[in-house]
């Protein structure tokens, strides 16, 4: 939303340490105080090897914000505010020394009206005193210590994560005038007919201030600026006709309509003016198809939890991932980075976004950007892996937060699920279904979007989360995603290593190969970072298992690289193919706040894509060629076996047919058609098993990889290419054969 | 809650139907319309045989009852109301000829200000209009029907239940004078110190009318009648000490503290007055033992939702069972009716009553009763396998009457668990997690009662419902059981014929016997009653499987009997073996309004106990010996295999050791130890499994049965039997020997 007629109007600050208040820094707003502190005293690039750590000492100090400033020209009937759009994470607003109030919670709007002290005349002079990081008393270091406040818990360090906790005014700031009435809230309510050609549009606003002879004018526009309703009144509703409906990009158009909110006096007096965009769209959560027949048998417990977006009456596949925030001090994000990412989601053909819930909720931006890409959003609340108490004093915070992320995100058409956080029915997070925060979170949910999907967690019944390697426990992924049968992937990885890039600025030179647990690569995760395993996230044993040792840092990341994305096409394009009791595959993680040495993203920081991300890319097309193999480690002399199949996510294909072919390509880049495969007519959003493919590899001395491709005639932009690896183990007869059952 | 001061004054009806204005019938209040009419036209008892039908055309019939009345004497500050407790379904309230009130919902309470057209010194003519049975038109004629609206939906017929709608003023109903203020609601809302030694209170009151100069004061006591705390001012706030916990009768003392609450004016005259108890608990429902190493594996999703009730920060074993209303017509049920069943509950030694949301809420002597008896209540709301529909108009009722079942149940420390309705995420009710009247439930117990567990529904994950039948899809209860490993069996069922005295007075003299399926036996459940099977309720197969044919009725109900009870044994003494991941065993059904022919109730109407009562009555006494069986059948020279324990859900043994022996009574009647058992030092809660016995059997030729005992030397009132099923087919040596492992 825009407040286009009462702009906030930024101020310059300084900040102190509250220890230290004779000494002050130029201050960034928005920003984090502890970037101002260390830019002033110039240390060194927090995200270089391990210096991150040198922010340590300061979670336990205060900080103050200072602004000077005069009283800027105003009507005598305009009274003064000061508002921050977001300010973490407790603090106090003093003006000219007088404390106007405290506030505790990052995402809900600080607005402090500063009549009573105000001096018209003179300098004024006001502080936001930024208190020190809130820990629980818990006798550990980590996450457990955000387990009873509303602050990003991620900050106090995951296994991608560093500790360095930020606060201060991350979102917009400064001082607002207002009129002697104002619009402190004005929401496009609608409803779409069941046929969706009716949106009964019921206009929510709040008018605070003196509302004595004011009226509100309400216009709506289409796409193209042309008016297409208006209504003046008190109570504001009307019917439009055929709307324009707002679909992902995979399924239509995100189509947005403009609105603007006038509130005008009896003269015609513009007293204060809102606008924005609103996009017609009916959203919900219903049953997997088939998930009604489960559990079978008797006796007998409940059917799994819905978990099969439909958008406008049509279901549809989430090809997507878990979005974490962009940067560590996430007042650093702007448009610019929002927008560099999500083009590149929309480039992986995802159509869904997980804002998980251990990081801060995104600025506007985001949001309005995801609504004209097309891309939905699952937004969560700042819940994870912890076990938040039934207290009245963190249900408080916790309801007015959930209230302004709700109220931050529910004008948005993007968003499709709100959810109550990470993972918190699992044991190490020790929540459940009686928990009063998640059923505070359902109740402020139900009151102010009742038609917007909420879920308690992820995974509820039905889902999964795991695995996040590329072999676990014996398995690799081809093996477990088999074996698997869920309603919805809300979580997996497969681990990759940066591009080179990347790690030249994060790892000193002299360390960067032979890779091995130093400071600066296990800071970045490369090595003990989830169970303190060893192998994660770099996964040295895994990949020389399959390519033997390497000679470079080069040959490392290509190797590591090739796993990640075979690893990631594996899972995907199995998920798609348990559609329809599969609704969802969304991979752990999109992007990262933090330069990771090795890691589960696809992104790195702060937007340099992995070379597995055309793979991912590949394999989330809404419409393409795809082949299930069953492993990945084939020997000469071996029968290799796979399905061909074709994947359809879309309702615009109905009908056609096509020829794909099943292509080998050995290691000395010759190709052979293994079997060719004319599909069926296809039909909306379904997709097509073909024949399964069987031949006798023959022995490649030293080769250990090989392709297979599938060619769908006419239509390269189907064609799908998978790279296996391979060992020369077969000194008998070469024979080379095809069969198709 | 007793209103003292404003008794509500009983009035004289009379009853029409609508549609025949000039002829009335006597009505009783509370009573049912259709009820009156019957009995005024001298219909025939709709119990015998199939005579409920002649009732099915009353259902499309508006009935207006009518009482006159003179205004009673009353001050000129008072007012006079008309006040009911509960009228089934919709209505509407006139006086003299003027519409007062339209009202929707059996539960909520009506009051209704007669002041405005009251004739002072006339006879005045008060009409409450009960309309027609509400129906979904839904093209069949069945519980569908109910699907949106808030009556009970079991009258419309289910397996167990004839179609028989009652309608009309079900609970207290009349007159009521009000003074110039008065309390309209007063609660003791407490909360207990982690320690449960101190017990934190602050009334909840709502006084209406003229509140100038008016205070509270709120008089606590004990059971002995001491006056332990007084409180006077507007906001009333205190804390005992040392309060006497309420416990489960197994548990301890269901202790309850007397109050009264007045509402005085500045001269101390008594403008309102409410008594009631008070019993101080804290009720939890947490995670059972090991559900949180579940699911195993990865990936993982959630693990099962929490089943275990915690009473005072005591895990508590539930054995209960699933309670439905003693009445079709519920207006009929009074304190003797509640409290001859409640009797025998206790007899059942059952701590917890499932009132299951089928079914019409019970009266508040039921729940006083259940407070003073010390057991559990789980109220459901009146929800029951239906697809009920997220309108607007539904919900708006839905929370009405969800508010006035919470009001109704919530002053009662008996109540345990508050759940949405019956198996309704389950495909045959078609309802899930994102259906909004069950987020608008959670809602308003949320804010209502916050620290009452609520649940969505039964069965949740990790719970379960069934079966049915002793033996089911080929698996008998013991194999079943056996596999099964739930957190809660919170529905299970074996049927069983009812007595000869039920039989009579229901079926026709000369259909008595042999038994099949006539009208008179099938109306009322004998044969058809489930899925169409014409086993249900009755049995015939299963019974001659096991016993051959029966020559007369006795026979067949002694045998039918001994399924029951042996069958019911064999659930609820597993489901204890299986703590603590298991924590629940309710079995379907306690009672029926109905007196059926045959059902898995162990209670007939009006409060006759099966031969089977007894038996379960066994299976769960608090500390008592168990043998585990794997199945009923047995043959001559077949080695009989079970398990000794000692199971033990009390906090009361604790260090107590037994001495068990295991005999075998052959048909006989000699007796034989084949196993001793001397058991450890015992724990809190804690079962004891004991040795394996193993013996062979020896042939008696011509016997069906034998008796297995566990005898524990000292403590008869810890023995246990066991009857099963044989067959004599060995012709080899009559080996007879023990063994055990």
């Amino acid at each position: 939303m825009n407040f286009s007629f009462n702009p906030i109007m930024p101020l310059t600050w300084t900040v102190s340490r509250a220890d230290e208040p004779s000494v002050s820094y130029p201050a960034a707003v928005p920003g984090a105080v502890q970037l101002d502190l260390a830019s002033a005293l110039g240390w060194p690039d927090y995200r270089y090897a391990d210096n991150y750590r040198m922010f340590a000492p300061l979670e336990d100090v205060d900080f103050v914000c200072r602004s000077e400033f005069m009283v800027p020209e105003k009507e005598a009937s305009e009274t003064l505010w000061f508002v921050s759009k977001g300010i973490d994470y407790e603090c106090r607003i003093c003006l000219n020394g007088h404390v106007l109030a405290t506030h505790e919670g990052a995402v809900s709007q600080v607005e402090v009206c500063l009549e009573e002290y105000l001096l018209p005349d003179a300098l004024n002079v006001l502080e936001v005193v930024v208190l020190k990081a809130p820990k629980k008393d818990c006798g550990t270091v980590d996450r457990v210590q955000a387990s009873e406040c509303c602050k990003a818990p991620v900050s106090y360090e995951w296994d991608w994560h560093p500790r360095l906790i930020p606060s201060g005014m991350w979102d917009d700031s400064g001082l607002q005038t207002r009129g002697r009435a104002w619009l402190s809230h004005a929401r496009v309510g609608y409803t779409l007919s069941n046929d969706f050609s009716r949106a009964s549009i019921a206009l929510d606003t709040l008018v605070e201030g003196d509302k004595t002879d004011t009226l509100l004018r309400f216009i709506l526009s289409d796409h193209s600026g042309k008016q297409v309703m208006e209504l003046v009144g008190d109570r504001l509703e009307g019917v439009l006709d055929n709307p324009h409906l707002w679909w992902t990009w995979d399924q239509g158009t995100p189509y947005l309509y403009n609105y603007r909110v006038k509130l005008v006096d009896r003269t015609g007096e513009v007293l204060d003016s809102v606008s924005g965009r609103v996009g017609f769209r009916r959203v919900r959560l219903v049953m997997n198809e088939g998930a009604w027949d489960r559990p079978e048998g008797s006796p007998k417990s409940r059917s799994d939890a819905p978990a099969q977006i439909e958008l406008n009456g049509r279901r549809i596949f989430a090809r997507g991932t878990n979005w974490v925030a962009p940067e560590i001090f996430v007042g650093l994000a702007g448009k610019a980075r929002y927008s560099e990412l999500l083009a590149l989601a929309r480039e992986a053909n995802f159509n869904l976004l997980r804002c998980w819930g251990g990081c801060m909720v995104s600025k506007d931006c985001f949001f309005e950007e995801c609504d004209e890409r097309g891309i939905m959003v699952w937004q969560e609340f700042p819940l994870a892996c912890n076990k938040y108490p039934d207290t009245p004093e963190y249900l408080a915070v916790l309801e007015q937060e959930a209230r302004a992320i709700v109220d931050r995100v529910s004008p948005h058409p993007c968003l499709a699920i709100l959810c109550g956080g990470n993972e918190l029915f699992n044991s190490w997070s020790g929540m459940d279904d009686q928990s009063l925060p998640l059923r505070l979170l359902n109740k402020v949910c139900y009151e102010m979007v009742p038609h917007i999907p909420f879920i308690a967690t992820s995974p509820l019944n039905g889902m999964c989360h795991g695995n996040y390697l590329f072999r676990h426990e014996g398995r690799e992924v081809y093996q477990w995603m088999d074996e698997a049968s869920s309603t919805a992937y809300t979580e997996f990885g497969v681990p990759g290593i940066s591009p080179r890039e990347v790690l030249e600025g994060i790892i000193p030179a002299e360390e960067l190969f032979p890779v091995g647990p130093t400071a600066a690569w296990t800071a970045h995760h490369a090595f003990g970072a989830w169970d303190g395993n060893l192998e994660t996230w770099l996964g040295p044993a895994t990949i020389e298992y399959y390519f033997g040792k390497s000679s470079s840092l080069d040959e490392l990341i290509a190797k590591s690289s090739l796993l990640q994305g075979e690893g990631y096409k594996a899972i995907y394009e199995e998920a798609r193919r348990q559609k329809p009791y599969c609704s969802m595959a969304l991979n752990w993680d999109f992007n990262e706040p933090w330069p990771t040495a090795a890691n589960n993203s696809i992104v790195c920081y702060p937007a340099v894509p992995k070379p597995s991300f055309k793979m991912v890319s590949a394999a989330c097309r809404p419409v393409c060629s795809s082949a299930k193999f069953m492993k990945f480690l084939w020997e000469g002399g071996e029968v290799l076996e796979f399905s061909m199949w074709l994947l359809n996510d879309s309702y615009g294909v109905n009908g056609m047919r096509y020829n794909m072919s099943a292509m080998l390509v050995p290691p000395d880049g010759t190709e052979k058609e293994l079997l060719s495969w004319a599909t069926s007519s296809l039909e909306d959003n379904e997709n097509q098993q073909g024949p399964t493919v069987r031949v006798k590899l023959p022995d490649w001395p030293g080769a250990n990889r090989f392709t297979v491709k599938l060619l769908v005639s006419g239509h390269p932009e189907m064609d799908s290419s998978y790279t296996l690896a391979y060992r020369s183990v077969s000194k008998g007869p070469k024979v080379f054969y095809a069969l198709n059952k």
